[in-house]
């Protein structure tokens, strides 16, 4: 890794959701360059250290969680949550030198973890989301290993003209080629909205609607409005309404409402872990549908992935090239503004992120 | 890639076959080192262009032709076939960067590219082979690609003494050995010849004896005529006559006679697309027996691919070892030296191949 | 590779099984980082030569054996079990420049070859290994490539308390935790030995003592006696009897009684052939036995591979850190030792190493 990040490190980033870490094993997964074993202990609370077992240097990750407690599979080694050692059979381990532990937190299913200066990590500062853990909403997702450069995925997320091409199949339409976008920026956050108006549902919305009980053969209102928050949160809300209802602002009954989730987590400087997902504000009990939409989303944001992998190593080819920056890059290039500032300000070494909240209109 | 090229830049080399390339899919391949994408305008022409979308990085081979226009399959940008940007949903385009477009020219059912300076390009400079294109011939080929130098290649199509260890089953045989091959140079072309008398041909021969109506169990005279000519095109006469007939100048009704086609295209130092065939003057009208041809020539050749890769391998851990140059490479040897002074004359700044003809006595 | 070796040259080392290299077919494999070609002579004896044809550079391991002859499979040269060329078809060879042999040896069922100073070598300083060709003994083994060091294995014999967490579930039990080992150095040789006392067999052990006609249900005493000899020969007494009879020193029809075998042969700094099996005194003449515990055995040893590669990966992420040295570590921290004296005396210039004998109490 280059000495100089691209990503922030005073932040949180998503490691994984709740369910891929249960109560006996622990999950091994490199977050921004670092190794780390997460686990829960015995009270269930995640706890994230080194993956690297301070005896013979083992992964702690290849071990178990006995009570609570991550044991190293290869001696035998007790580790503790504050990454000193706990015990370990026929030793005095007072002195054994200790691992780096990772201020970590669980919150909306998801375990975040903090890789950077861990004085200035705050839950405070996790981003409040309120369509999780809400009765009106249901969520699913999915995770993808994408071989680019995190901010390859925020320029995609925040130029949707791409539906247009990559996506022509599901939610791709030429209008939203035709329909231009606007692009603002408050403090640290990016919007970039468009709003269509009288066109014909594509294939992925007319299942929507059905599933909320509405035909899927009127004209309909169509919006997208991605909201990139730091480090690399990118919330879509998206949806179709009948025409003539007042489109975004048109009752439930009116509409299909849903945000897209994208927690981009850089693994390296080329790669990245893609927390992808969908809250949906209609049907939220329907189980069926939600994992009907997990499996449409799940493939439609399938077709990314070689565009975004080929696409850098073209620029890994090139590195001379200056790519443009149009109307539709404005939140991409909004969005890695922010970035660089940021992470101008950890290299003069101020303050973290402040809350990356990500207040929704509706 | 080192500075200094090692393969000539100023010529033709095949890049594709022509049923490779369809009306609506691009074809991205690496030639010399250029990624390119490949595709045909709305005539059906070939055009070759760089594989990078100067929007964003993206590879144009990921996209789609449509009414014979380039689109990039992420955001829309549509390429023209001078490197230059036609249009864009929603954008002014007088001013993005182009991108760099080759000289491309098709022939003989194969594409070809010049990826050296476009002002020297000229079709008059593409190979004249008259076996393509000609009643009495019949083609099959295939493509193979191999981890290993180009040279390494015309070496070994240039000493057919490998085929008695390589291809014991099918075309060698202990009398090529024993044979001693002439080689000649005649300007940029180096000519290594065997002629063997009074012989049992080995089982492919049999098989293309009987193909052509002949008995197989009848000595024959063998010939094996090897013509390099730049960059690296290898086209050899080959066949068997019923001995007692003139050999290679027997008439066609009492020998099968047939050119081994080798385009052997750089994809970067130690990597090349082979493009294999075989031209053959006996019952051309029969596509069925081009078929078993084609299949038993490419199993043939591919008992070249490991020895060559694994070649390849040992000469990049031992850099310090010369290789032997026996009479039996001379014909690589002096195929080499032809491909040294078109090196040095491209440093020096002169011009281009000459046409790299291959007239046959046939 | 590294210009200062990390492992012993002045030594033999086991380069392959004898059955691995039959009367037609060479063997290719890279030792110590030298690439060799193995093969047969006439009269059976085994010759290693640099895997590279003074001709081209083929690899000499793709050839065949002709007559005790090794021909490159390439264009035919005959190379000599001294690195000379015998004879190409065609060709004076007289000037062909050599290339290195090894010394080999076949001892034991397996061939060791020398890659350091060919004068230096000696069948004399070839292990005596009581246990091979004696009629009281059996032995069956197999062979794991591992991307390791070679010195992580020898650590992973000579502390074999990861029996406990890597392999609990057919040789580990809490008690090899629980019971102090003790290490002793005497010249060249390092031993960790561990004496349980009436406790229950592991799952293992029980089918052992079931095949030896002794009941599984009763307390035992268990033993493990790590043996380690330069340059990376670990050979492991172990074995379990029925409590009550003297527990090692028990008669045979008391006791089940083994020796590990671990030959760990450098291919690179960060590889290895690792070449395991299981001498065992009892019921010798029962080949099914043989090769049920070379079944359970090869599934046991393959729980290493993983620990070990992932812990190689840690290493090489984490230059800087130390490693611990506790009690259950002193064997392998004794035999690096060891290991180091005899890398600092090749620096120097001073001889071989001395014969690796490893005499067992049995």
């Amino acid at each position: 890794m280059s000495t100089v990040s691209t990503f922030p490190k005073n932040t949180w980033y998503v490691a994984a959701s709740s369910q891929e870490i249960g109560a006996d094993k622990p999950l091994g997964r490199m977050v921004c360059g670092e190794r780390i074993a997460f686990y829960r202990d015995a009270a269930g609370k995640m706890v994230a250290v080194q993956d690297f077992c301070p005896h013979r240097g083992a992964p702690l990750s290849l071990g178990h969680v006995c009570d609570g407690q991550l044991t190293c599979g290869y001696h035998g080694l007790v580790m503790g949550c504050d990454g000193k050692t706990v015990s370990m059979p026929g030793q005095r381990v007072r002195g054994f030198p200790a691992i780096k532990s990772f201020p970590v937190a669980e919150r909306y299913g998801f375990v975040w973890v903090w890789t950077g200066e861990a004085a200035l990590a705050d839950e405070a500062k996790l981003p409040v989301l309120e369509f999780f853990d809400h009765p009106e909403w249901a969520y699913g997702g999915g995770l993808y290993h994408i071989a680019c450069d995190y901010r390859l995925m925020i320029d995609n997320l925040m130029d949707l003209t791409h539906e247009t091409y990559v996506h022509s199949t599901s939610i791709g339409q030429k209008e939203i080629d035709e329909t231009p976008c606007k692009t603002t920026v408050e403090d640290d956050t990016v919007v970039t909205s468009r709003f269509m108006s009288g066109i014909e549902a594509p294939p992925f919305w007319k299942m929507a609607l059905r599933a909320n009980g509405l035909p899927d053969d009127q004209p309909v209102d169509r919006w997208q409005i991605c909201r990139f928050s730091p480090p690399s949160h990118v919330m879509i809300e998206v949806g179709v309404a009948l025409q003539g209802h007042g489109g975004y602002d048109a009752p439930n009954d009116k509409k299909a409402y849903s945000v897209v989730v994208d927690f981009i987590t850089p693994e390296t400087e080329t790669s990245i872990h893609y927390f992808w997902g969908m809250a949906r504000k209609f049907k939220p009990q329907d189980a069926e549908l939600t994992n009907t939409i997990r499996q449409g989303q799940g493939k439609i944001f399938a077709e990314d992935l070689e565009m975004l992998e080929r696409q850098q190593k073209n620029l890994l080819a090139w590195p001379e090239r200056q790519l443009l920056m149009l109307n539709i890059d404005a939140g991409g290039v909004q969005s890695r503004k922010i970035i660089d500032r940021i992470l101008a300000a950890e290299r003069a070494g101020t303050a973290a992120l402040a809350p990356a909240a990500a207040p929704l209109a509706a």
